[in-house]
């Protein structure tokens, strides 16, 4: 046996137990009361869970935007997402206009080749829907990558017409694939950014004003209807408030396989924050916006009905100075996007379990255990269960937890959850058998991760 | 007095008592159990009903669609609908590419003047939404047309996209007028078309089977929310199915202003239509098509309940011969339309108040009183009210009724309606005080009827 | 002819117009721009609306309630109306213990005669459901008594079981006529009362707060259930809450023949009103009991949209002094009931028309023409048209308005929309043709109201 | 070591995975990917899923029903059980009037003790509300008895009041308890019955059409206000119906703690099951009756959902032969209940898992994983968990399968799916580590099972 993990108590989607987690090759060998096998490595988790390391399946790293680049790449994004607890994320790979989809995949898998410190796959977002391109759609599934993702927002940069999607939607179904969307009408928000400026409307706050919950709802409530005419599954991206929250819903209970994520922004930070004095607000400026704090219990009881499968954090970093700021004069300016790689197991934990909105095992479940299966990751990744990837997390529950963004990992010089407390805290974690955080310390190494061929969409809940 | 109609049973959108009905300069001016006054000319009701003329606000006259023209002009049109107990209509103007609206309206005033007989407004249909265009929207207002028309349907020709939509909801708000839509998503729709021409289905069943009721309910789902934001109100035009009107019924019980209308064909006839021998089946290629019959009790629920507020024809018609022809290797290049124009009263009497579907008043309501409201005419139009125009027709219900294409009166060699059998006959028609239908005669004059300023958007339920 | 208006505007549930209104034998003979035939009397109407009577289908006049009787009878209580606006009731006839149906009858009989000061008629509250008493429902019905209530509150007196009332609604459809229900679960008030009470919660406020909306909700829905299996329609009394209009709603979108009245209390006034010092709160007592006001909307809601179809009184008149005052202790000794029969009018033309909740003509319909229709009293009763009877009232939308005690009419030591203020005066009532208000005089005379033998339950809407 | 099973696939309520699970003391031990220790016994598993023991909360073992007895006792009824998968359940002690709860409790333990072949719980059914009675409530979930039953139905006997229901669900919850319904509306159903059989109706059908489905979702929508009222949580039995899901469906939108549990029979046997000859019909007597099949999808949508979370027997099984027969001349005489203790793991697995309505692992969750949490069995049963009581199936899903009575191992002369065939054979059962079941032979003892004290309910999903 390599690695021994003792004293703790595994938790898993079903079930919580104390268990002693046993480790070889890279993968779980042995889950027992009390493993007496040798091991050339302890780790002790007394008191602790020991959780599957969470997935994080939307991401934004090394990524192109608005004339800058986020601020993460693959090796701070991974380094902080591990000492956050997560062990495994899915990028997305963006098609540039003109680009064939393979020459996205190659550029994305030189972002992520060397760098990325834990196993991480890649969706295609597609921006240029040629039939050529739609015709790739088959090759880029063969690849591992089993995921599409379109726009219906960022008009005249990624956005795509109903046409087109309605084309992508079925022909994902066909090769195996599962669509994602980026949910809002991009004609109506570009109408409205339009005349806020012509108005000279340029603080942050008029991002959320000209972004407002029923362009959300609108499309989701469009793509769920062309999903439904294509016969194909779709998976909603960020879903931010109860009125987009309500068709997914009313679409589940008619039987449509639609699913949703959302993340902790939309959960605990309201539209407030766009008011910052000294625009800060546009540390919040990301798309969607954050919303009134109403839809709130809106969310969390999705999570708690099964009616939002996920929770992800759309991580985008992009700094306040340099690049945030490049939007002083022009709301629309400002690069979209937020940090939260690292912090998003600490609020899940503090502001679900903890306030009784979900079990233990529902927050692993929207974690690790669901977003791998939904994505092809099962049943390597997502669970402690005999002959999973041993990507691990000891977690103690009762430590102090505070945000800040000193403390955190990642590349950025603000943090969305700034002075958040709580209690919870990463102690160790592994991937594939490896010790990669370490308390404080980071043992990972840049390139240790592998991209990971995922399955296609199976999913059945 | 000028002319006085004994005898009868006056009904009203709210009541049916007996009265006398005494007229004098074109306008009701006195209901009395009876009118001893002696009048030029007496018209005897005995065993009738008497009822305000229905209104048709869905009319497409003398108009050019894919190469062709509709069938009916002003003339024929206006007689057709004057003999089945119509005497007021509204039809779409329509904007040609690069027009101003100002020489659609000229070019449909050309169409209507010394035609018409009897009176007549127009909605505006905008095609080409320039912003000088949507500056223009006052100005028709001023004019005395008080509705616009948008399509999301008809990509390439008359569909505008969703900002274009927005803006004139907004401006059309602010100018008091009302935005009228035809609901259906054009771009699903050229998708599907093409391949179904491509796989070489060219039937006319692939009319229907390209145009999915999805297509019609995401259209409406959509437009309502672009409605919501914009804070205007929205008249949905030819709803033809239940998932459609499940989005208007939310709407409504959300408190927008939300109105719609079906038509006799959605509430009567079928999809299996579609499948008739000999190419017949194109005489129904309609947009929306005709859908399966589960949804007519919905709809009929729908006029019962309040959700739909009006019926109305969507009288386009194409003759079969030379016309619908023009499809025969292409379902597509059937011309759009059937008539309808004199059929209403009958088929709503027949299948709604003789079924118990709805009550005689809840008819005049949904053919006259509330189209009036709507649409800018009342007082002046659509009730049997003293000082109103005398716009009336002496309704025999014991008469014996048969519709076929050889007894109709517009210009037409079928209607979808042949064969349909019931009670109820249309005994004499005023327009302002003039007879200009007596039984089997048509006295009326093209040219009588006038162009009606119609008042702005104030509709309270 | 014997009277005629002249100068007003006439106003239906479906129009408004100028017109004079001419008047014989005690019915309306002629509608007219001008009518220049003599009459004995000429009503002048300029600048006034001329209103069908508003018709007030749930009163409780000279009526036994807990050791006390209501304070008005028969002739005050008519009179009261009379000056609001109010031309004929329905007042509720109720069966006591042991008792048949028509002695109950009689009672009530002994209670009107040569006491109303105009037309009314009687439902009957079925209390004591022996299997002899529901075969009697037949004989009620042919006496002219179409419509019966039940309670499923009241638990020990009025109550009745899911069983009896189940068949009085099959016995009813049976044979013509409508069952209304007073609908709160006796069950649960009755466990939370003797809590309250054994608690020493004895103030007002806990009338409210031991008949909490779901009691209400819960016995809407159950007896939706029961009319649904009966294949009955219902009615039900004095909704107070928008959890109980989600049910009838949902009945009515089912396609259910179910009904429902609201009561001006419950669209403007609110639980606070419990609060007042001095044992004020008792004024407000009456069940359901007042609610929070986030339910006025809803309900204003339902009436716009026709979920709900009536707007009565619920005059149940107890004084404060001597007769709310019996609970000083104890609030469930506080007689339940408030007056209104004379504020109904002025309450909703300034609450709902002047603030563009709903229309004028809507206001027609809900108070006087749609009542008539559900309880059979029309045509007769609840429009100016001809034939009807000359039940008119002229009201002054100019003048201004105040509601207090001491100017109302009835015969009441408060009112609980004391200082309420607005537009709007009563200038003329008549009944059956005669002049009962003329201004501040009262012109009526005790007797002069009629028992109205109602038609079986027909309504279509 | 004493025992491991080697070989299988370890299916848990949200993973699958290959693993041997070792067994000592009773409790699960180890799982991994092999165990190389040494264990007195060895069990094969290859190709076999490795399940945790199926908890059955609905059964009425030696249960006295109108003048019968229920055919299977503890031993009979619980080899059976063992002979499907089930390793563990919860019966249902029913008060008798008069009795008080802890001599309820007595006469169950009586009837358990020394004949359960495996571990058993017990609910409590109140049906004699008496104060002192729910001043009992507090001692039995002392005892370890942590939920109550109440009848809706059943006048006369089981059935009580409202006020009662909502006594007794305020002192559950208080006490720790969760409240259990059987809901259906005993008031009409009494109306009914009589009357049937009055006109001479006295065949099985009637019993069904005697209990129609509104019957029972009006008495699960009243549950359900008055569980919100209580601010209790709420668990419906054996619901059977659209109608009624949609109730809980509403409720659990709201976040309120409704939950409810299917049974095989309604979701694979249909109402016209009654009509079979010679009486036969009897054999699917139960309460709720069969519905029509277009509840079934709804029903499995339910369990897919998660609106319904559990799957259980309600086996209540009579003879044809002497027991069903005393109803032939009346159905009302036919005892209540049908088997299916042996059959519901071959039932959900061939027609949920292989019909991919649900996954193996949401089978799993319904049929043991959430049981065990609901009813406070967890985490020591419905898992395969480290620390868990080995109570652990051996299925193997490629065996053909039948259920026939002949084969069935319940004291009964029939099963109402007889004939059924598919995939999967229960092949080992081992409860508390012990072989109960070895292929065809029991190897298990009267006395074996163990009454286990409940925890209190805290159930977050």
């Amino acid at each position: 046996m390599d690695s021994k993990i003792v004293g703790g108590k595994v938790v898993t989607a079903s079930e919580t137990f104390r268990a002693d987690v046993g480790i070889k090759n890279g993968r779980i060998v042995q889950l027992a009361s009390r493993i007496k096998d040798k091991a050339r490595q302890t780790i002790e988790a007394k008191g602790c869970y020991i959780l599957p390391g969470a997935i994080d399946v939307h991401t934004h790293l090394d990524m192109p935007f608005g004339g800058s680049m986020t601020a993460d790449d693959f090796f701070t994004g991974t380094r902080a997402a591990a000492f956050g607890g997560t062990t495994c994320l899915i990028d997305f790979a963006i098609q540039g206009k003109g680009q064939s989809l393979s020459e996205a995949l190659e550029a994305w898998h030189a972002k992520a080749d060397g760098k990325a410190c834990f196993d991480y796959g890649f969706h295609l977002a597609v921006t240029d829907a040629r039939e050529e391109v739609i015709d790739e759609l088959d090759q880029v599934v063969k690849h591992g990558v089993t995921s599409f993702k379109v726009f219906l927002a960022y008009k005249g940069s990624l956005m795509i017409d109903d046409g087109a999607f309605f084309k992508i939607l079925r022909r994902a179904k066909e090769v195996g694939a599962l669509t994602m969307l980026h949910a809002e009408n991009g004609e109506i928000i570009d109408v409205l950014v339009n005349e806020a400026l012509a108005a000279g409307n340029t603080e942050p706050i008029y991002h959320a004003l000209t972004r407002p919950e029923e362009v959300e709802s609108e499309a989701t409530a469009r793509a769920i209807s062309l999903a439904e005419m294509a016969g194909a599954p779709l998976y909603v991206v960020h879903l931010s408030c109860a009125l987009a929250l309500e068709q997914v819903k009313a679409a589940r209970e008619g039987g449509l396989p639609i699913m949703a994520e959302t993340c902790p922004q939309y959960l605990l930070l309201d539209i407030k924050r766009y008011l910052e004095p000294d625009f800060e607000g546009a540390k919040y400026v990301m798309s969607p916006p954050l919303r009134d704090r109403y839809n709130w219990p809106y969310l969390w009881r999705g999570l708690a009905d099964g009616d939002l499968q996920v929770v992800s954090t759309d991580h985008a970093p992009f700094n306040f100075k340099g690049q945030k700021e490049m939007g002083r004069d022009n709301f629309a300016a400002i690069p979209n996007g937020a940090p939260g790689i690292e912090n998003r197991v600490a609020l899940i934990f503090n502001e679900g379990v903890r306030k009784n909105r979900i079990s233990l095992n529902k927050m692993v479940d929207l974690l690790s255990t669901t977003p791998a299966k939904i994505f092809g990751l099962a049943p390597r990744k997502g669970s402690v269960a005999i002959g999973a990837d041993a990507d691990l997390v000891v977690f103690d529950p009762r430590a102090e937890m505070m945000i800040t963004a000193e403390t955190n990992h990642h590349n950025m010089d603000y943090t969305p959850y700034e002075g958040f407390k709580g209690k919870g805290r990463v102690v160790h974690v592994l991937c594939n058998g490896e010790l990669i955080v370490d308390g404080d310390e980071f043992l990972g190494q840049a390139g240790q991760g592998r991209f990971i061929k995922r399955n296609k969409f199976s999913y059945v809940a």
